[in-house]
């Protein structure tokens, strides 16, 4: 069983309209309402899989109402704590491109966050990994995750850390099993701040290289691994095992957050069963195909990933230094 | 008791961002939730003014449910029929001016819509006005307000219909006591479509005399009294009593929904109390300055119109026509 942990869930709202004109009014042609926030869409891609999955985090008033009633309608197996603040929206208009508007989201009290972390520990009893997502909504201490990353090593539970910022920061400092930070998360960690220059293109072996090295320096930081995404050019790990760059067949544009949560989901998966770092590393690409592909994060088509994954290369990065 | 109808409520939410960027994501700094539509704005206005009001209309799901929580925290007594399907949520987006998306909302099915009418027609019994009020949901018949109309006459109950387009042709028909058209809807309705020219500015004494003559010719189809919003320029009314003009003392701009409302709000006590005509625009007017001094429909302070309430001016319109 995979646990995902969801501390700022959303109920996501995508809009279509002809075309977003400001200081207008539009009438919506469509209307898709989901489950939101990372580590949902995590545990909706694990089910859709066949995996056994459990979803937990914090929920309030009727939009929290809701999202778990489309949780139960999609069938995912769900272990929410309550509060009293309401659980954020997101709205998102589609046009030609996706225009995002966010909530500022709940306030979560010392009480509930107690409440919420008393629960945990008990459903760490029944799971063999915890996937931690997303922001950390007002109200949580920026360690949130380091003591729920601490809390499942002291269970035997691995852990994937999937956020950023200062909570990257601090959950990276108590030892997660795998952290996946996109380019601009992997600068920041490394460097404090977002680089001038950080390495985009991935396609040549010197920006794969430049992107290991600040891999292995995200590494020291105490993440057992750090599997960095390369945007449309794959992932480059940097493991106690080695280190790696998988890339997909071709190059492939579309909705980012969608392939992240298919990474971690792939993650999770591979951490349970130990499967080899260069055959996680492939399915993590693979499942990122279909998933960038669609609008709306968390909608994955599994049998999309299974005819891709034959093409997708895995390589060794070389352990020298980059040339610059 | 005034009863107002809303058949198409909503679950109005505004959201401000500091500016809109198409295909940017924005992080809302506040948002403002409360229920919609124009006859629960109605209600919240004469409730506001310590008037006894019941809203009814339809409401279904969780957003309606939302709808109905906010209504209750608001103390407005309700009487709604339930849907299966979701009321609608609309999305404004505020930065310099207003940008909005509006759900399409939900379909009314034959039986809903006869729940509702056998239910109305039991509340016709104790009030003396009804406020019907903003669109139809889809599912409901062209002249679903005209045959409320009727229900409402034959209980000697009087009628305010502010609705547009078929909606309104149709309800005009069935004799309601006042309708409160804005000039485009006044041109649709007498013209069968927009006018390329409106008389837009009623500020000069021909604007006023022509739209004084659409509002004639309005009343003909049917309504007792039709009171048209001339926008910034107050109110042009005729009805079997006389014509007047009804100005406020400076001209305000902002959001004419709200302005509509208040309108709508003041004439249906007017028609309870049967107050003169001059004294019942004074007072629409006085209230509808700070009702569209607010950006959100439905939120009016009685004491602004209270104190402005002496500066309006109400001349009565001269019966011939127009020198063009």
């Amino acid at each position: 069983m995979i646990l995902t942990v969801t501390l700022n869930p959303a109920l996501d709202l995508t809009y279509r309209v002809g075309r977003l004109l400001p200081h207008r009014t539009h009438r919506v042609s469509s209307v898709d309402e989901r489950p939101g926030g990372k580590g949902l869409n995590v545990a909706r891609i694990l089910h859709a899989a066949g995996e056994p999955v459990r979803a937990t985090g914090v929920l309030g008033g009727d939009t929290g109402a809701r999202v778990a009633r489309l949780l139960d309608r999609d069938r995912i197996e769900t272990a929410f704590t309550p509060i009293a603040d309401e659980t954020r929206r997101t709205v998102t208009i589609t046009d030609c491109d996706a225009t995002g508007f966010w909530e500022p989201g709940p306030t979560v009290t010392p009480a509930e966050w107690g409440a919420f972390r008393a629960r945990y520990l008990r459903l760490l009893g029944s799971v063999s990994v915890v996937v931690l997502s997303g922001s950390l909504p007002r109200g949580l201490p920026v360690d949130a995750y380091a003591r729920l990353i601490a809390d499942a090593t002291a269970a035997g539970v691995r852990t994937v850390l999937d956020t950023s910022g200062d909570a990257l920061r601090a959950g990276v400092a108590a030892g997660p099993d795998l952290v996946k930070p996109n380019t601009e998360e992997l600068v920041a960690l490394v460097h404090g701040a977002p680089d001038a220059t950080p390495p985009r293109a991935a396609a040549d072996e010197g920006a794969v290289a430049r992107l290991a090295a600040l891999a292995d320096a995200a590494r020291a930081l105490g993440a057992g691994a750090v599997v960095a995404s390369a945007g449309p050019d794959g992932l480059v790990a940097v493991t106690a095992e080695g280190s790696w760059h998988a890339r997909p067949p071709e190059v492939v544009t579309g909705n980012p957050t969608g392939a992240g949560d298919a990474f971690a989901a792939t993650h999770a998966r591979g951490l349970r069963d130990r499967t080899p770092w260069p055959t996680v590393l492939a399915d993590a690409v693979a499942l990122s195909v279909p998933a960038v592909a669609v609008a709306v994060a968390g909608a994955v088509d599994p049998s999309v990933a299974a005819r891709l994954r034959p093409s997708v290369s895995v390589t060794p990065v070389l352990e020298e230094h980059p040339a610059c």
